[in-house]
């Protein structure tokens, strides 16, 4: 990790650690520098990073200011990290219906971006947040980046065993997203009603180096769950 | 605006003028620096605005590569700038219910963190995109920054309305949203049925200066309407 980057993980910390509020004035560049024992430039770079995660603003001649915090239990829908790491307030398990290798049919073919006839791991999983259900989940790895998984290691985060196992984490990320009234056989799996309302979305995750390793698709419980994001206009 | 932002437009404007798709290979930086005639520092921070905006992506050691464009008539959810600028494909049109000045009701003071009493332009629409029900809109924007409002105006584009006269954009946006089934009220609307599904967000718009000037509902007719948003892993 760069250095800028271990500064602006400390100042995020010490934003959250002592509970910071909206529109709390931080310290002048200078005096973080000096803070933190690091040049203005390293502190300007950890600055922007923060600005682009939504974590602070700054105000030209007025100075650096924090940013409204999401509220405890809304899942924030832009990142890419997964659910645990997400809702770390919250205690995120699952239930694993399927885990099998298949070989893709033509639409995990295109959206995994698959090769030839390559082995992909199936999941199925219905998550819980806090004990209630959060949504329905089927995900497909390529095998040939994500060399083994087993019913233990799904029972968990996923995200999280992939970074440690493999060190492999979401460079970025493309989503496609709707609402729908929901089928009898996603109704059962959520215990809702047929017809009760559901935000569906596909997901792609990419690693550094542009290759698709996952592609997902995720049911919500729509009473269950509700949405935090933010966006900047870009500078 | 900074030579780089500039570099940047042309970059994406090129990409999209000659319909680049995913996975392109661009040229490297020594040769963009000599095509755009700037220092390859500057074609290095046009680069990386591009990267955060999804439009592109690097990797080490390899090049610059073309990302994934959105899908046409998928909203760009993660897009500050309003639906005409993001549907350019499309036409957006507007239904007027109502436009007037009021002081702020307890909800409409905390979320768009008024002043005492100050007036606030209430406005409520009903969008179309190509001629179908995209959604039903109420908005607020406090008239001590958005000084003139009238019927014309709201007919069409807000924001471009705010760009032009005021020279207010979005800096940044907070949202919240979830699921849930239409009551009548809204169904009728929205021209659906009662219990239909819905996408209903709750929208901050902020200037620079870290002021809110804009608080907004919408409701989404699900029929209509399908999203995309991107996301990126901050380095």
């Amino acid at each position: 990790m760069l250095k800028y980057q271990l500064i602006a993980n400390q100042i995020e910390n010490h934003i959250y650690e002592n509970d910071l509020p909206k529109d709390t004035k931080l310290p002048t560049v200078e005096q973080l520098a000096s803070d933190y024992g690091v040049s203005k430039s390293t502190i300007v770079k950890a600055l922007e990073s923060l600005v682009l995660k939504g974590i602070i603003y700054q105000v030209q001649g007025s100075g650096i200011f924090v940013r409204r915090r999401n509220r405890n239990g809304y899942i924030n829908f832009t990142s890419p990290m997964g659910f645990t790491d997400n809702l770390k307030g919250n205690q995120i398990t699952s239930k694993v219906l399927d885990l099998q290798l298949i070989k893709p049919n033509d639409e995990i073919y295109e959206y995994l971006e698959c090769d030839d006839d390559e082995d992909i791991y199936q999941v199925k999983r219905v998550r819980y947040i806090d004990n209630k259900i959060m949504c329905y989940e089927e995900s497909y790895y390529k095998k040939s980046i994500v060399a083994y998984l087993n019913q233990e290691i799904v029972q968990g985060s996923i995200f999280e065993y992939l970074k440690k196992a493999f060190n492999i984490t979401t460079s970025f990320q493309d989503r496609y997203f709707y609402v729908c009234a929901l089928n009898e056989e996603l109704a059962e799996l959520l215990m809702l009603n047929v017809n009760d309302p559901a935000l569906v979305t596909y997901n792609q995750c990419y690693l550094p180096s542009g290759i698709i390793f996952n592609y997902s698709k995720i049911v919500y419980n729509y009473k269950n769950t509700q949405f935090y994001d933010q966006s900047s206009t870009i500078k």
